[in-house]
């Protein structure tokens, strides 16, 4: 098995050569100095490769099993790591000093989580769910239950859920049943079953915080009947009032079953049951009948983490098969053996697999500045701007991301050649753990729409215009070159591409009659097209920076290969993605007139 | 668990609308009259939905052990259904008479592999492994050899395995170390280990006939210096003289340990030992020193086999999501609840699954009829014609067939949503198994090199530039209805973007200074290519038959259904796969630069 090295030298590429947004030097970032963040990012890559990634595949061996009192063992050496994890003060990195976090930009966070994703994505998911819990609290709770749950949540003491699906309610989650039913002292008493609670039920932390979406009794159908709950697993002392943190009574939720899935076994995706003896207790957070609106306000940033996920398995795909590929000596090449990275066509595995998760890379951490401005920019009308471009970004992240982890890990199993469909070489749990990625937060399908329905309507897709406008210009700055002209006038090419299937996309939509079909018939190979076109934008960005940085006299290897990667994304990936403007031009009549039950 | 149903409405199609060669009509299947060829359609399908198909996902959850004296228990139920084939008859139908077999059209032995890999890929594996066990006597082996082992082969009483690959010798058979020393009754006695030996050992069959790749002493390095020799798992008494076809000795071959695999888990992939003790028997089969050549010889029909296999597993994979889709309430449409299969992103990938299922088929059993007109032709020009189609199409069946699979079957997980990564809901096992076909029989790199370099030099691109014109000859038809012309122009573009790429590829194997490099570095894009565009032809085909149904009256929704299909093929598939025309165009600086250690 490959050990995971966190790929810093590329971190570093990206904050200090990519953004020049200057995220980094924004209000309240002051102490975020640059050799703080190199500490920071080192500092991780050790938690990352030395604690978390050597449990990865013994992990997926083990996975999880839930015992008759429905306790939930976790995979050998997993509450170490966690708890290395939390006592190390990670867990607060991203989160805002005033609720105790270290408030780092996000787009250091985001590198610490692609890290820890890389090494090890079961365990990876479990602090994701927390922060998810820390947003909802942050953003919706009272002062007193902010009080009473963050501090905890923060320190990683306790944990967090999500618990939104039901076995009818799954991307409708206008569907849910689970009741809450109010009692005399203001909390309410819960009843109902949520199924794929990811870390649901665990023994690593001393507390778990379920947010639940439930329905109040009388209210009305559909969405807007719909609260968000606290249920803790453990009730907290006092929690309405002066508590002491101590913890008291066990609620009424239980682990009913976990699921044999795919991949990511280390993580319990459990099924909780609610009050199956007097209720779960409970404590609305924020309004009633707004527990969706409140869900979504953090979902927005789990994509984009779920995305950065992806991007944290495709690496460790790439590190594994590189190394594989360097070692394996098989054939000849020049008539002397060779090992098979020597081979024309392994290389394009190899260099396709590299160049796309380095774009990928590119585009997240870009919107995870764009994130921090738009929280702290000094300028209101700086912080929207960004805010708009986050909001067309992040469906983009998401599913572009996650469904080209899938490729990039089976694009590894393939350079292993028949070691890669063994179990014990390790790459195939790569493919398998990241498969999940494009399904959950939200599946790419619902990305697709979120982006080429309410994203690219609502502002009449004025936001990605502006991206595209950029896009035109890195390819401008590409064609003054000689030797980046071919790369410009690909890009530009896109661009036109994606600014031609934009205005067929808000044509649609603009059709009263078929507009909501056509706009859904398109989302996917737009969303495709956009992530090619925006991926390549920060390639030819990265060719740029590693071209200036090469002619101020650098001779180190990273930019040579950076300029390969970003010549491969423009010049032999992009186009595949260009072919969706094709795809959404030949129209939608089959889809129309299509009927599965005659198929 | 979705039941499995054979397509057969389609493999009619196929056969009675699409293939105009006639290959049903050729000498020596006069008896393979339309009626019999339906009662075998029939009766497969009954054999796979039935006895099969209801084993997939237990036998998937079971898999294979190993007991401690080298035995391999199946799964249950396999041993009994894998007798209800053999004892059907099934093993000979595609074996000629001479040998014992039904002679059937190698067209209508494809529909049945199909069948049987989509109700149970791992019992199906057994088989197709005889079958090249089959070949590699009927072709190479003597007299007696034939007389001793063909019989109980083509029964299959007994099993055949392949023995090629060593820990050091993959994809590169040149660096095979297992030797094979001469006795002086003509025998030899075989020392070495084989790994990845599929169906290697079990108790399915009365003997297994393992077919091993192994050196002789003092034989020539490299591939001359291997030769092809049978070894009995028991040896047959008296077997280069009168034999009475009974069993001896268990010779000195034993299963060393079995592999834990992503997926086709009840499937035996084996270590063998051969020679632990005194040496495994063995009997050199062909001539000394042209085993790989004698091995190559069956190699292109097992790969047309595993081309079928991928489409057999996507086949099951769009019966799974339809059922799904069809009974899965979620959402609205048009103000009301409904199914999924009623949303346009949800339609989108069912039809996608579809029309390149429905595509894939139509081109393996055009190769297929291919094959029989090869074989059966009368005239020797339309034989040598057709061998050099065959020639031509088996890399891309192969291939891109399997390459496909894995993608469909992707799209059977994500239509599930939160289900399909759940292992109980099945349409993750056909993910898993359907991922070592782009890997085993040579990797889907090797077919494209075999594409791309030796069938596509060594004629100068005559059989593609054939199939090319057909192609066109297509188009045209499809232009010529006012319906149809977008489909036609489509796919003369398709046809146009293939003999480019042809001609880039052509050109650049001229070139004798860096001719290997840059068609191995064109090699996987123009297989793509090739694939897209043959695949779209056969779609262009289907098209303009099922509207001649229509014309003649038809109102069978099989052709409504059939002409979807073949739009989305040609119009929103076929894009993606031309645009790697600008892929190969783009040159192939960045993979020939490429240096895997930096990077």
């Amino acid at each position: 098995m490959t050990p995971y090295a966190a790929p810093v030298r590329d971190f570093r590429f990206v904050l200090e050569e990519l953004l020049e947004h200057g995220s980094l030097a924004l209000p309240g970032f002051e102490e975020a100095s640059p050799d703080l963040v190199e500490a920071v990012l080192e500092e991780a890559a050790r938690l990352a490769g030395e604690v978390w990634a050597p449990l990865n595949a013994s992990g997926d061996r083990q996975g999880c099993s839930r015992g008759q009192d429905g306790s939930v063992s976790l995979p050998d050496g997993f509450i170490e790591a966690y708890r290395a994890y939390a006592e190390g003060g990670w867990n607060g990195i991203g989160v805002s000093e005033a609720l105790g976090g270290q408030g780092l930009p996000e787009v250091v966070a985001s590198a610490v989580q692609e890290m820890l994703h890389g090494a090890n994505m079961a365990l990876g998911l479990c602090p994701m769910l927390t922060a998810g819990a820390i947003e909802a609290l942050a953003h919706h709770g009272s002062d007193e239950q902010k009080a009473t749950y963050l501090p905890k949540l923060v320190e990683g003491t306790w944990t967090g859920t999500m618990n939104l699906t039901e076995p009818q309610a799954g991307s409708d989650l206008s569907k849910v049943r689970t009741r809450a039913v109010p009692q005399e002292d203001g909390s309410y008493r819960l009843f109902g079953q949520k199924i794929y609670i990811t870390w649901g039920e665990h023994e690593a932390a001393e507390n778990i915080l379920h947010l639940v979406l439930a329905r109040t009794p009388d209210a009305p159908e559909g969405n807007k009947g719909i609260s968000l709950f606290l249920v803790p697993k453990y009730l907290v002392n006092e929690p309405l009032v002066n508590h002491d943190g101590s913890l008291g009574e066990r609620n009424d939720v239980t682990c009913a079953s976990i699921e044999h899935k795919l991949g990511i076994h280390g993580s319990p995706t459990c099924t909780l049951s609610f009050g199956e003896n007097d209720g779960a207790i409970g404590y609305r957070v924020g309004e009633e009948g707004r527990g969706l609106n409140h869900m979504f306000t953090m979902m927005n940033e789990a994509r984009h983490k779920v995305g950065v996920q992806g991007i944290g398995v495709a690496e460790r795909a790439c590190q594994q098969a590189f190394a594989y590929a360097l070692d394996r000596v098989q054939g000849r090449r020049g008539g002397s053996e060779c090992t098979i990275s020597d081979h024309l066509d392994v290389r394009r595995m190899l260099l396709s697999m590299r160049a796309r998760t380095d774009a990928l890379r590119a585009l997240a951490l870009y919107c995870a500045a764009q994130l921090d401005v738009a929280r702290h920019a000094a300028d209101a009308a700086d912080r929207l701007a960004a805010q708009a471009r986050v909001d067309v970004l992040i469906p983009v992240v998401k599913a572009f991301s996650t469904d080209q982890a899938v490729e990039i890990a089976s694009l590894g199993v393939q350079v292993h050649g028949g070691m890669g469909y063994i179990e014990e070489t390790g790459a195939a749990q790569l493919l398998r753990d990241a498969r999940i990625a494009p399904i959950y937060e939200g599946t790419n399908g619902i990305q697709a729409l979120d982006l080429a329905g309410r994203k690219l309507q609502r502002d009449g897709g004025a936001a990605l215009t502006q991206l595209i406008d950029e896009v035109e210009g890195t390819a401008r700055a590409l064609s003054v070159t000689t030797e980046l002209a071919p790369l410009g006038e690909a890009l530009a090419g896109g661009a036109a591409d994606l600014r031609a299937a934009m205005a067929a996309v808000l044509e649609a939509g603009a059709d009263t009659e078929r507009g909501a079909d056509a706009v859904q018939a398109y989302a996917t190979p737009f969303l495709s097209l956009a992530g090619h076109v925006l991926c390549a934008w920060q390639m030819g960005r990265a060719a740029l920076a590693a071209s200036a940085a090469q002619a101020s006299g650098s001779k180190e290897p990273f930019y040579v290969a950076k300029r390969q990667s970003a010549d491969y994304a423009i010049r032999q990936w992009l186009p595949v993605g260009r072919a969706q403007r094709a795809v959404i031009e030949a129209g939608m009549a089959s889809l129309a007139a299509f009927d599965a039950a005659a198929h």
